[in-house]
């Protein structure tokens, strides 16, 4: 039974993808999970192209190497600026985070004007931008630096992040998008602040979380591909099996990354694809 | 004439480092320099000592490769993780500027109670406490990691900073270190929030610039090597010359590295170390 279990692997940059592994086993409890975290090489989402699409290629051949039958590009930096080089690199279907939260803003969006805060990586890409463009969506991009740093600092609820997000949404909403009706939270880590960001947010907007909305487009996929697992309700209590693989110190892998996945990590694999 | 100007190299795990090269050229105008951004690998302050480690080497070794007859480690993180490992695979005399700091606290305190702060990284090495207690100083260490996103978002002077930095400093001056009198700037982004720094620090402390100690530092080592060029004021007057080079974008590194340099950055040079 557990041969036929299938393995899907997670690329993150850093740990804010643990809210979209967290996100996947709520939904897809049936498959086994191969998480890479290239915590030595990408941790600010403030890299350039190039660096990043190396880096991203390599941690794609090194979970396919690991049985990885779905790659999850679970960061928005790494989906906006590799995920046409790691999709051509890749031998099996690669799914980023950036798609799935563009549809999941054109369902929302009644006026068609959305606000995406993520990244300057991630901004300067204009990937949400082209991506809901594509979908008739007019996008307002808002780089918002400091928020990964606060969320990492564990300031999840503190006035001082609640005045930080204020000032950025209050430039983010300016200047013609006052009555955007959606906003995407178009970074991995953002997740951790929905409930400070829903306050400081106009009432009128929905918030779209593309940790969310690229879980549920993986476990649609997956649905096709293995129906019978799903649809069965033994197999649906099944407890997912996790590897965790870190570039860096494993023992931070442990201590900061149990704020994003919700619950302690065990087996942190070091690993270094330098050599 | 021109070939007997010697040169220093000036090693960074980000931006940082360009506060020390900017007190190295206003004290040692007679030199080149040579300054390696390794902006694509360590720019964060919380990397683990491995990883630290292998990138400063490599650096170092490049450096050397360029000319460098000294080399200066331009950053609290790489000196507190790395000085000894550079140290002993250079072929040139090494600084870092941890003990330069330390020595600086020294003269500075009179109660022997100094708070350091700094990244994760830098305090978690405990670096300073060491090189302190060597000198007969009591230390409190201060990991204040949101302080460096802030100088690199531009918020110098901003509200939010001067909060952040209120709540790190009432921290590092509770139980018992009320009453230290002197306070190190452990990072080379700080320099950049000194005037910040200095109205929410209590009125009796002493602030110790490890940028400014280390070059002064330098200063003295290098008038012991070339005496006749410091003491003749036609070289004094002599245009440093400096080679920049950069692992990650080199329109970043010129944008961002003006602010820490305090003018126009030109001629900076990518650099793979990777191939």
């Amino acid at each position: 039974m557990s041969t036929r279990r299938p393995t899907i692997g997670v690329f993150d940059s850093g740990f804010g993808g643990l809210t979209v592994l967290k996100a996947l086993y709520e939904l897809i409890p049936e498959a086994d999970y191969a998480h890479f975290g290239d915590t030595a090489r990408l941790p600010c989402g403030s890299k350039s192209v190039e660096t990043a699409a190396r880096a991203a290629v390599e941690a794609a051949h090194f979970l396919e190497s690991h049985g990885a039958q779905t790659l999850v590009i679970a960061c928005n930096t790494a989906t906006a600026l590799a995920l046409d080089r790691i999709t051509v690199a890749a031998h099996v279907p690669v799914v980023g985070v950036v798609e799935p939260g563009a549809d999941a803003a054109a369902i929302a969006s009644r006026n068609r004007k959305v606000v995406v805060i993520g990244t300057h990586a991630t901004v300067s890409s204009h990937a949400y931008r082209k991506a809901l463009d594509a979908r008739g969506l007019e996008a307002r991009e808002k780089a918002c630096p400091l928020l990964v740093p606060l969320v990492e600092e564990g300031w999840v609820e503190h006035p001082v992040t609640q005045e930080v997000a204020r000032i950025y949404l209050a430039e983010a909403f300016a200047d013609g998008f006052h009555d955007a009706d959606t906003m995407v939270l178009g970074c991995t880590h953002y997740p951790l602040l929905k409930p400070l960001l829903q306050r400081v947010t106009p009432v009128h907007v929905s918030i779209v979380d593309s940790a969310e909305s690229t879980a549920r487009a993986v476990a649609t996929r997956f649905q096709q591909l293995v129906p019978s697992s799903l649809s069965n309700g033994t197999e649906r209590r099944s407890v997912p099996r996790m590897k965790f693989f870190a570039t860096d110190s494993t023992e931070k892998f442990q201590q900061l990354g149990q704020r994003f996945l919700g619950h302690p990590i065990e087996n942190v694999q070091h690993v270094d694809l330098k050599e």
